[in-house]
């Protein structure tokens, strides 16, 4: 099993409760893949600047991430820094210098335009969509994207959410998008733009599900010691495809299987800074935490 | 099966993003009671004023609430009135006329001295230790407070936890009280103030239990259309205690399912004006609801 996913390689700077780290690895790609390399070869496509540590790309390959398509040009890696300081749920943004995305033009290897399985983490939505066109016989393909793109380029939004199976968005984003305060009526709204399945993120307060046939609402995970919540909707989305992927049919119990492993990855990526969590850990570990979470949540 | 709940009959003016209604029979007694009446013959002791319809007191009556130890006193009825206009999770209170409350001291009759199931509900918290003072042999006593007296009677609130089995807070007031932004956190520094289970409300996004042994997380049931959460903190502690009450031994099995119960009412109660929905259906439709429930939420 093979995924492709799209996204941001960066260079994040943040400030949360438990301290400062400068120029973390980072980028919603790489948080997406570090925790979909559980369940699949994961290729990461993606651009950085000539400044980009080569150590980062030695730390993806290590972890088994395939970066033949993670190109490096000229001008400087994406950057973004955060403060969580006031609220851990969200960045009070500090900076954001966009470098080499400014002019990214994904390419895939040929390998990798006969992948299946894509997600379209948060970048342009135009970059979203030329990259799709791409990818020979796309099976199943997510997309993740931000109040940015909804503001700015709303008519390619729409127009990549035509052609996508399932949408990963933010609480806030899905109400700023449908137009509706409440969820319920909010995921109603976003289905009717395309996607047959929509995941609405609520960060501590975990993700609703909803299609035509199933609701399905899942608490998170209960941390007491949240370090940086930075790409813990990209490791969701990894660990919620990661898992899709792998099942057959994709009816209600493999969705809640992989909304379980989402929220699983979601939950030790908070725990520690950047990528330094679950980068280290296993899928004995990962499986070890999924049976206390079910003692936590499962009714039986 | 019988519960005694000490709390306020009010008269309550909202504004929801649905309408006004004036006057609407309110209060934490009424909300609990109307819950707590499926599953246990349930007693009001509280106070209102010369002012309170008649009318109210045969609807409770006539829903097969016991109102023995409601008293009637000169001055006027408790009154609040709210706004959720811009935010249907917190209203904004408008106005709040305390009356007959200022000087209320609750009485009980020889009958309900003997009531081993007691709810506090949300009152000073001298009043609340007064009343439990009277009770014979407590067997189950449950607690709700608010922010005011956080503020205001810091020593007679801890004073009172001491002294209960169970503690109903929302999220804002748990970590108000506990001096923990994290949940997980804040619950364990409640569970130190003395009540073994904590029950923390968390409006939309549903409810984190705490105790020593278990650590239980249930989402709300997803509701399109909230007319008015007035009240859905006592709905879900009278459905919670109810369902408590009723089980020989309070284990796991027996929490999550009062967690359930209470979610149920709570999701019912925010879809009419006042009591207006939770007066009018039967268990024949709460088990129906949760049902449905039970498919958005259940790992099987």
């Amino acid at each position: 099993m093979k995924i492709a996913v799209l996204g941001t390689v960066a260079l994040d700077t943040v400030v949360t409760p438990t301290g400062k780290r400068n120029n973390l690895l980072g980028g919603s790609a790489v948080h997406f893949a570090l925790s979909a390399r559980f369940f699949a070869k994961t290729h990461i496509v993606a651009v950085v600047g000539k400044d980009f540590p080569i150590k980062h790309v030695s730390f993806l390959k290590n972890k088994g991430i395939i970066v033949d398509s993670l190109s490096k040009t000229s001008g400087e890696t994406f950057r973004w820094s955060g403060d969580y300081c006031s609220d851990l749920n969200a960045a009070q943004t500090l900076d954001t210098k966009l470098g080499v995305l400014l002019t990214f033009e994904p390419s895939l290897t040929e390998e990798e335009k006969r992948i299946e399985n894509v997600f379209l983490a948060n970048v342009d939505p135009d970059i979203q969509y030329y990259l799709l066109k791409k990818i020979r016989s796309p099976k199943l393909v997510g997309l993740d994207s931000m109040n940015f793109w909804i503001d700015n380029k709303l008519k390619s939004l729409k127009r990549i959410l035509k052609k996508v199976n399932f949408f990963v968005v933010n609480d806030a984003e899905a109400r700023q998008l449908s137009g509706e305060k409440n969820l319920v009526r909010a995921a109603r709204a976003l289905r009717k733009l395309g996607p047959k399945m929509i995941i609405i993120k609520k960060g501590e307060h975990g993700v609703m599900f909803y299609s035509d046939k199933i609701t399905f609402c899942l608490p998170a995970f209960p941390i007491d010691s949240v370090v940086d919540p930075t790409g813990a909707g990209d490791s969701f989305a990894g660990g919620f495809m990661g898992s899709l992927s792998k099942s057959r049919n994709i009816n209600g119990e493999a969705i809640k299987k992989a909304l379980i492993y989402g929220t699983m990855l979601a939950s030790f990526n908070v725990e520690g800074f950047g990528p330094d969590k679950v980068s280290g850990i296993s899928s004995k570990l990962i499986n070890k935490r999924l049976s206390s979470f079910k003692k936590t949540t499962s009714w039986k």
